[in-house]
């Protein structure tokens, strides 16, 4: 079974050395988010993720959701129930919702922390509160004042759950092809018709009402994704007053077999001319979805972070206590039949790359949340616009690059473990399986990438990149005069001008090809994935001189920091070959032609 | 459910218009490998695998083997037992065996197309009969003639199977560390006890007997590697006349639960002085067991191949029915809502990938199995001292790569699938589980890379390289005038110079420092094959004007072989970088510090 020990350390490093959130926190107005009180916020989070929902990651994977035919009832697994409820009683649901609505009005930043530690212990557990916190944000945003009334306080409190309902058979990501309709009533309310399918937490046993947040189709709607129009509909309806009443019109009609997160109910929802709310004005709906969906992204990008720590520190673990052939200078434990297999080049390069792309990789999420706290809070509207500029060009970059890694960071893992690490009782293998499902749900990294060149690129002349290497380049400057920082700093700005000379390579080529775009998509994505990375270990290095952190946490840092440079970032080499080798190679053969029908 | 169509066009194109393996056969003196024979039997492998094994893929997965703990026994899937049977009956277990022993004596070239197609069809069920075919020529090449003649013609026949007996709980890599024990017994036979782990096809209902081939330790044993003998041990004994008896003292004690390949039964072996007899020299088991595991890691190279092919058939077929999003260029199917998303250059940038190394990754591995034919078959000594020394150099290069590269190409299936990969009745994450186990079991990756650097290059100042670039430089040489090559030939020369300085500053620095040749090891593995699958593209292109495959056919040869060059090849520039980034910054840190106990 594998383990985990939330990292409160490396986050607190992260935190305060590196970012000065504690500084964010208090510039931006957030009384209560003083340095003590995030401290035992961390390590309240650590206790209940390491003692209650990190026991429940393997029987989750064994016992997952039961789906009852008769009732179209879902069961989760054995003790998810019971979690969740000490979960909403402690207060974590509402950690950073507004205190409007009973929520304790903490940064984003610092509740992005704790789901780290959520998901790192429980992957699919984490799923039930996840979507409440998009239907949350949406809602505050675009909902009537009754809607906020009647739904934000339950949901915040977490006896309520939310979900978001896009995904039809013959439409993912071309959400224009969607096919449930909505028809108005005589009293204001609407009837809702159709099949949702991959609607996570769309039924289970832990809350007492299921909020469904519906993208469908009014009888005017124009075609295509210009005439979604938002809907909630609420799994028991609610009174004017805000009581639950009787059943909705609505149920689960399966759940999937999927390759992991098994104890998440991943459901196809029939809607049978349920009673729904309009939310937002009518075919604006996908606008208030993105609302979610941006926060769902960088959830899922957490996600894949969170999977890498634990794989990470599994196979630490394993890797130092495996004995197993000498080492290559020769033996290094004299007295027993073999050395720990932590002493193989290879397996130290397996334990680097996972733990380069998580260190540096925390910093990458955490810092785009405090894009999401100062576009909300900060005082200064430019300063406000320039966070959301930058968290609009991040967050593709934070969901995709972090998913991937985790793919990457799962597979070195279970190599670690060699033939051990496919044996499901050592958990690894669970690990592997549950990550796979971050680079394909709420976009895949195809998608994501498509939208850092396409939307947050093309579409803004770069002005999130700009914004990114702004802070990059006074970074850069105001270290430059420290040789502690040379060996980092020469690379990383040498990276950053061929950062732009790539973007605007692309933007030409794509100015005469609309095909150049996705043809380097995918490679741009990664391309800026190692260089931003780059940065957060060269930020990490500048951070230790003032850090209070042990001597050995910090020649650990400067020796990954030094791996990172050494042996990841010249992956950028490959990336950027690929993207200069253009569309050509990708579109000159015919459909027909890749193979046999 | 993934589907399975043989890829004969393409493996004749590799086998006859590429490797030119027809007359190959027949200057080695195959006299039945004409290539109307060869031709049938590659179109009887396809009928049997695409309609007897393939069809029992997910019911594989499905139901898995089931072990009763009362009896040791194993039941395996649903149709295994019966399949079995008619592959024995129709001959297939025979095929590349020497007619001495009822073998059908045809190359292991073509056992090695047909073993692809059993591979693809069904991975669990395959595995049943790989294990026979290492024990067959480990009892060929080290087995007494009572031995011969007494287990040789039932296993190539099929009515009995072998399997390998390596790992032990601590003991896989480092064999030196295993405890089973052997002793003598008056009348010439051994006692063998002890448990072994990982142990495929240690158990199942398929075969009338199991002959296990066991490594153990002898009393007088020399301690570690050099102490390791061989013994055959029977599932039912066997008298002097090659009757079968009663039961030995050894049975399964458990099975293994796994990531997936679930219809393979992996068992735990326990050997409770159970009968068995020496293979080889006392204290020479090592030798003979390494006859086995060459000839395992080459089917195992193979089942990372299988295991792409048939996921590039299954995304294929997707991304051309699937009907999402528009053509970058406006719509190509103006009566239909949206485009197949093949029209997506990101898409088509993945199909690529899986194809451009799968095509060329058949040519690779079945080139190595030409040379083990050319090793035991050619008249003239000196080329067959080549061939073995070629293929000796190239195995870590087929196992490893392929198998890497099914885990990357399996990936990539699923993302064409989206959220519908991840979804069990697609089958596409049963093959992303299924491909998992390649790269780990008969030597991880780092082993191999290890063995790659270490025992087949620098032990032998190169000799497998200089075979290889030899025959890279003579077509080159033959071909260069030639204007439609051009394109790729100069890049590939350059990469066979930048092939050997590399190799040379590894030697060079692991001379002065061991660690180094760890360090390089894995980029080192993947630089290799990425420039040997240049040399097969090239080598594709350059067969094509003579080839009598479609003008369809050709046009894609072609512009997948500019897709390697333009977009896959460059990935040796972040291989190149890291090798010479050295071993320093592997080995700096202190274990103790790179993370909490």
């Amino acid at each position: 079974m594998s383990t985990y020990k939330a990292p409160v350390n490396d986050i607190r490093f992260a935190l305060y050395d590196v970012l000065g959130a504690d500084k964010t926190f208090a510039a931006l107005g957030f009384a209560d988010a003083s340095r003590d009180i995030t401290d035992a916020v961390l390590d309240a989070a650590a206790e209940f993720t390491e003692t209650v929902l990190s026991p429940l990651n393997a029987v989750g994977d064994d016992v997952g959701c039961v789906y009852d035919k008769e009732t179209g009832n879902v069961t989760t697994p054995p003790g998810f129930a019971d979690a969740y409820k000490q979960f909403y009683e402690n207060g974590w649901t509402a950690l950073t919702s507004s205190p409007e609505y009973g929520g304790q009005g903490m940064p984003e930043t610092l509740g992005m922390a704790t789901t780290e530690m959520i998901q790192a212990s429980n992957l699919a557990w984490s799923l039930y509160p996840m979507l409440t916190h998009g239907a949350v944000v949406a809602l505050k945003t675009y909902g009537t004042d009754w809607q906020k009334k009647t739904f934000l306080e339950p949901l915040v409190a977490g006896h309520w759950t939310g979900t978001m309902n896009l995904t039809e058979p013959h439409a993912g990501t071309d959400l224009g092809l969607l096919k449930t309709r909505a028809e108005a009533n005589a009293d204001g309310t609407y009837s809702i018709t159709g099949t949702k399918i991959f609607i996570t937490a769309g039924e289970h046993d832990l809350a007492e009402n299921i909020i469904h947040l519906v993208l469908a189709k009014l009888p005017d709607a124009p075609p295509g994704p210009k005439g979604i129009s938002l809907f909630l509909v609420p799994k028991f309806k609610v009174d004017e007053a805000g009581n639950k009443g009787e059943r909705n019109a609505l149920r689960a009609g399966a759940i999937e077999h999927k390759m992991g997160i098994k104890g998440s109910a991943t459901c196809v929802m029939n809607y049978d001319g349920a009673q729904g709310y309009l939310v937002g004005a009518p075919h604006k709906g996908l606008q208030a979805m993105f609302v979610m969906m941006n926060s769902a992204r960088m959830g899922v990008g957490l996600q894949g972070l969170a999977q890498s720590e634990r794989a990470y520190q599994n196979a630490l673990r394993y890797a130092r206590e495996r004995l197993q052939s000498r080492a290559p200078k020769g033996a290094q434990l004299a007295d027993k039949p073999a050395d720990p297999i932590i002493a193989q080049p290879d397996v130290r390069r397996m334990l680097l790359s996972i733990k380069s792309l998580t260190e540096a990789g925390r910093l990458l999420a955490l810092h785009n949340y405090i894009q999401l706290d100062t576009a909300e809070h900060a005082s200064d509207a430019k300063a406000r616009e320039d966070a959301e500029t930058l968290t609009s060009f991040l967050t593709p970059i934070t969901k995709a690059c972090l998913t991937e890694w985790s793919i990457e960071n799962t597979y070195n893992a279970v190599q670690c473990f060699g033939g051990h690490g496919y044996i499901h009782e050592h958990g690894m293998e669970q690990l592997s399986r549950d990550a796979r499902i971050t680079t394909l749900y709420e976009g895949t990294t195809g998608i994501q990438s498509l939208d850092l060149i396409g939307r947050k690129t093309a579409a803004t002349q770069g002005a999130g990149l700009k914004l990114f290497l702004a802070e990059v380049e006074a970074f850069a400057k105001a270290n430059e005069a420290d040789p502690a920082l040379a060996e980092f700093i020469a690379p990383l700005r040498a990276k950053a001008a061929e950062w732009v000379e790539l973007t605007t390579g692309i933007l030409q080529r794509a100015a005469k090809n609309p095909e150049e775009l996705g043809a380097a998509s995918t490679d741009y994505l990664f391309y800026s994935g190692y260089v931003a990375l780059a940065y957060w270990w060269a930020r990490s290095v500048a951070a230790l001189k003032a850090s209070s952190q042990t001597e050995a946490f910090k020649q650990a840092k400067l020796e990954t920091a030094r791996f990172y440079f050494a042996r990841m970032l010249p992956r950028t080499l490959a990336h950027k070959a690929a993207i200069d080798a253009g569309a050509e190679s990708l579109m000159a053969l015919d459909a027909a032609y890749f193979g046999e029908e």
